[in-house]
């Protein structure tokens, strides 16, 4: 009898989860991907079984039990921290009585149904009405969390997302690039507004943008040994890590969504491709959090892909799969895919105005649900803030302000601070790579990734849930999250001469 | 509260098994169709922890009790139907002792998976070496099922695939086809010596012929909102009623094979997908009977789309698909369609000569269950009955023989009579069908396919497993199976001038 029979029993208690967490993967993948429409009612019926079992099971009594004895029993480290994601998860799972479950549930259904049309509509007044309910349960939710985990109300959301970041944390970092980012986005646009740029003329057959993307994907080193590329109404990293599924979308008017769409979400799924296979099965093996697999997917995405080096490699195949043209000359196209110019849509921002956006939303969601805010107040705030962050009006323009998103709709607060921390650790991870290999540049422009991919793996893909993000930001660049990174590459990418 | 509680809780337990196995369908489907090498280990995981909780579901202690106590409510004849099927299923779940079922599972897939290079090798005294256990644990099930449920030996492996369908009835059926079969096809074939076939000329690109099949399926009324065709490299159909999910396997330089399997697959769909929505989610919900399938399956494929007038719908598809050639004659490509040849291999067999092999399979499997031969009997029996059956020489020629089936490999006896008599229902079926349409051929050449599809609506698709097979062909056609209506088809399509 092993020494640790109550350690032994949760990891087969969490094998037993995996499991049943990837049928749920890939039958929702297949849901998004493959199935027809009149599908969806059984298939809706069979995921909600599945759901009910795995919240049956994350529920059980049995489990609080098992793991205060375990965490009395003689556990290494590597078992320790296991055990700590494990009370974790079932503190998620359980902190929230059903009833709250339930029509928390109910409301941000009905919220965002809703919130389809009315954005459309520009209806903010109806949208106000089914978004109270939500911002009600929200709160309501917060508090539990809190008293459960001694966090305070948003604190205790963001946990979630993004284990061991505080909203002080997020507050300083979001106040120092408050300073800087208005004057660094004016004079990215001052240095831009000279450039000359060729716009890249379609049509770009499907058949082409799709075998382009295939490549490209390769040449970052997505394993199509385990997994896909495929077509989505609405793009997503999916499946298990085992057997990673992505999906894009395709316009013949414009190769450059999909590709970058793709690459970001490559980016996803190398992450879960090489999550440390000896822990899979466990929630130690895992991907640690939201920010970080943001910090994934900007790593390909923005410090990759629209760096010049990178844009350089990208020409040669763009010109095999759809001919030559004089947009696809490098100098042309990085000047493309850098131009900075706000807008008011956060999905189509570049990557100098993008944290404005969501620090806009932090400034907002975060008082609004602990209390010191109200739903009606948002549209006067929103205006304020795109005014001072980007200069923009959007006064009674509901429809491209406070209601573009559908995050809030469904009471998910807490997630928007991610992206941008993702983008931070991103620039982070770059400037220590980049200390580390002098000649990076040149590597990537000869299609060596590895300077970028062999830091990945060692610092980010490996450690799975071993650290909390605090720790494996200071273990993998010697330092806690220092916005200074972000900034240097903003101005070495959008302001050097 | 209801008045029948019992039966009212089986409800409930039945329809979550039912999304227990839609989830294990998609799956498994993804695993065929879509899923790359490297997922294997994890999905095969997953898969058999569903399977587990699916197995935990049909023998949980307290079925036996519901189910006695619900077989003493008030129950309508529709409940009381699905009560007996449940039965059947808790019956098919609980017969076997756990220990059986692995060790079945066990020396079944050890069998098989020499098998797959046996075969090649011809090494007909290495199979036997596995196939002895199996055969032995086949003969332990089959006097279990029969201990259980009062039939004979063989009738209880052969009652899971066709209920109510005894070895006295096939024994009567095939010594009867023995009779006329062997003389009817010399005679095919004395008449079909002096006729001139054109065969088609490839290549024939994979886009094309996909194109051709959706449109085929179409023309067969399959609903593509409601389920898929994609590809594998074993073609099967998958999926759920709600969302068929059909796959083939394309070669350029042969449409027809991938042609004519879709068709055949197709039937299986419109089965599935027709089957009566008010009683899905239950047992009486669903397909009747192996047999049954596949009469569907043979009324696309040998009823409809190898008669003349539907070849002749045909004609204008492959020239639109393909471009013309000499080869797209109507009459030319039913004389190929239709061409009957005796061979080794079963499934390359025509219509004609196909009951020959599978009569052949019973009258062995059948003594070997029930202990009359043994394994090692096996090759004489197979040499004999092929040369009376259909005058071929297989002697020393096991992988064209004996070894040519995955079947027997796994245990899978008792299934093989499926094939044909699916075959007689089909042309049971079409003799129904066309005493009640006089003009049958022209609606069918004028693209008219109601006739057929509205009566396998009226009496197969929409009855589920309201009736035992026996019954229901009863109901449907008037008359017990009576194979003189396959002989009539035969004779009209093959010998009439």
């Amino acid at each position: 009898m092993s020494a640790t029979p109550a350690y032994a029993e949760l990891t087969r208690i969490y094998t037993r989860l995996y499991r049943f967490q990837h049928l749920g993967s890939i039958v929702g993948w297949d849901r998004n991907a493959m199935m027809p429409p009149k599908g969806n009612a059984a298939r809706a019926a069979a995921e909600a079984e599945l759901h009910a079992l795995i919240h049956r099971t994350r529920t059980a009594p049995e489990l609080k039990t098992l793991i205060a004895a375990a965490e009395a029993e003689p556990l290494d480290d590597i078992a320790r921290a296991n055990l700590r994601e494990i009370r974790r998860d079932w503190r998620d799972a359980n902190a929230l009585p059903e009833r709250l479950v339930e029509e928390k549930t109910l409301a941000g259904a009905k919220c965002e149904h809703a919130w389809r049309s009315q954005r459309a509509a520009n209806d903010w007044e109806g949208f106000l009405e089914n978004f109270r309910p939500v911002v009600k349960l929200a709160r309501e939710e917060a508090q539990l969390l809190a008293d459960d985990s001694g966090l305070s109300r948003y604190d205790a959301l963001m946990d979630r997302f993004e284990p061991g970041v505080r909203a002080s944390d997020v507050d300083r970092i979001f106040a120092e690039v408050r300073q800087w980012l208005p004057a660094l986005i004016d004079d990215a646009r001052k240095k831009q507004a000279q450039d000359s740029i060729t716009l890249p003329r379609g049509p770009f057959p499907v058949v082409a943008q799709r075998a382009l993307n295939r490549e490209v994907m390769a040449l970052l080193g997505f394993d199509f040994e385990a997994g896909r590329l495929d077509e989505s109404a609405h793009p997503f990293s999916g499946g298990v890590p085992e057997d990673v599924r992505l999906t894009t979308r395709y316009s013949e008017d414009d190769f450059a969504r999909s590709l970058l769409g793709t690459i970001h979400e490559t980016g996803h799924a190398r992450y879960e491709q090489n999550l440390p296979r000896e822990w899979l099965g466990q929630p130690l093996g895992t991907a640690r959090s939201y920010g970080l697999h943001e910090s994934q997917s900007l790593s390909c995405e923005m410090q990759l892909a629209r760096s010049r080096p990178f844009v350089g490699l990208l020409v040669p195949l763009l010109k095999k799969h759809f001919g030559d043209q004089p947009a696809f000359d490098a100098d042309n196209l990085y000047r493309l895919w850098t131009r900075v110019k706000p807008g008011f849509i956060r999905v189509d921002a570049d990557e100098v105005t993008y944290p404005a956006h969501v620090i806009l939303r932090y400034e907002i969601e975060r008082p609004l649900v602990e209390g010191e805010i109200e739903p009606e107040d948002i549209p006067a705030l929103w205006a304020e803030k795109m005014q001072s962050l980007l200069g923009l009006d959007t006064r009674g323009n509901f429809k491209d302000g406070c209601l573009q998103d559908v995050h809030w709709s469904d009471g998910s607060f807490g997630y928007f601070p991610c992206y941008t921390l993702g983008a931070m650790y991103a620039a982070q991870w770059f400037a220590v790579i980049r200390r580390a290999t002098p000649d990076f540049d040149a590597r990537i422009a000869a299609g060596d990734l590895s300077p970028v991919f062999d830091w990945q793996r060692e610092f980010v893909w490996s450690q799975g849930c071993r650290w909390t993000t605090p720790e494996l930001v200071q273990r993998a660049s010697g330092e806690a999250l220092n916005p200074a990174h972000f900034r240097s590459h903003l101005e070495r990418r959008y302001l050097r001469k």
